[in-house]
């Protein structure tokens, strides 16, 4: 039923945003003595949504955003000292191992050996390069597709170029936003897999999914079976 | 002869270090009163080249590199407002407008009615696709490959994915590190046009050329008579 399978990486695969999420709190943890925390959060995340027309997403981008938030809410009292220690912090970043999720590394090799997997993960070329290697899993995937944003048109245009019919096409991911909604617009199927959190930014309001047919799971473990049910829905004429 | 001609972006086809070394001037401006400007240069560039690793190529990097080195040389004194200027000042970068190099639209524009081309940039995903968006010359290549690093495997991945004969593979570059010696090394054909200025991180001492076989050549307005030859010379069994 399925040409291509493909995978979102950061947070499907192995875990992200708490990363970007503790590194954020010891950050302001040093600015703690210059305001309210959730006002200092609150105004990063918009700097960030701000610039990621800019820097698109990655540390860098996360790390300039953060810097000048600190700068722009002390209205430059803050010391280079002090934006030297958020440097530090977020240059522990790229030293992270790379954690896969529960069920992820049996579920993909099981998967390999009957199915073309692909991995499209948006981001930082340089930093997603350097997790895939590091997570083990590159060689499973038969094509890796890093892209700095994930909308219908970057799946058509996968699509288009390894020649894959979207019917016969299927995503699994962890964000509404970016790996459901434009895969399901183009014609594909698509498999959501919540994780623990989810960046504000790539929330979708639950309304909006009204009417969208995609399928909800709870852990990557009951992927499996249900990739088996939609072959056997399929084959009886249910579908 | 050739199956693909491939080019470089920077500073082949649009000027590009000239951006970064106006944008580095200005920030040395800044920090002009805490050090000998020279020195300030010097441990920029070290900076930069240490972080390149992690940080890749690009204006981010870049960015962070610079505000890491002023907060060390002035050993955290440095004001937040003054790295907010360093920002600033970087941010404009990205708004630059892409300025191709005399004779590249001629020369691109006629090969492209007879030849495969392909583009093949180092750097920032994001910042990467900005730039050829804007340079008013994508629909001229049937290929894009925006790539962290250049280096001989880089020129063979692409080659083997898109089942391209080395020895039919003829690359166009302004970089002997990046975009001439490892063509060679895999067995292809380069043309070095050197842009009038190199970053010093690109640069390669004249006595690793020693016994290269490439071409040379002052202007791109060259590239066409010297496809020509390349082409009369294996006609006539010179080659």
């Amino acid at each position: 039923m399925f040409d291509v399978i493909a995978f979102d990486a950061d947070d499907t695969l192995w875990h992200n945003e708490p990363l970007y999420r503790s590194t954020q709190r010891q950050v302001l943890e040093i600015l703690a003595h210059y305001h309210d925390r959730d006002w200092i959060e609150r105004q990063m995340y918009e700097t960030e949504v701000r610039n990621l027309e800019h820097y698109g997403y990655g540390i860098k981008g996360f790390t300039l955003s953060m810097i000048e938030t600190a700068i722009e809410l002390t209205e430059g009292r803050i010391s280079g000292a002090e934006i030297g220690q958020i440097i530090e912090l977020t240059r522990e970043m790229f030293r992270a191992p790379v954690e896969l999720l529960d069920g992820v590394e049996e579920t993909i090799t099981t998967l390999a050996a009957s199915h073309d997997l692909m991995l499209i993960t948006k981001g930082d070329l340089f930093e997603q390069q350097a997790k895939v290697a590091r997570s083990g899993l590159a060689n499973h995937f038969s094509k890796i597709e890093i892209v700095p944003v994930k909308v219908r048109e970057t799946y058509q245009s996968i699509a288009a170029k390894h020649q894959i019919n979207p019917r016969r096409f299927l995503m699994i991911g962890n964000s509404m936003r970016s790996d459901i909604l434009p895969v399901i617009e183009m014609g594909g199927r698509a498999v959501h897999i919540p994780y623990e959190t989810t960046w504000e930014h790539e929330v979708v309001p639950e309304e909006e999914l009204a009417g969208r047919d995609f399928i909800r799971l709870t852990s990557i473990r009951e992927l499996l079976a249900v990739i088996d049910e939609l072959k056997n829905a399929v084959r009886y004429g249910e579908r």
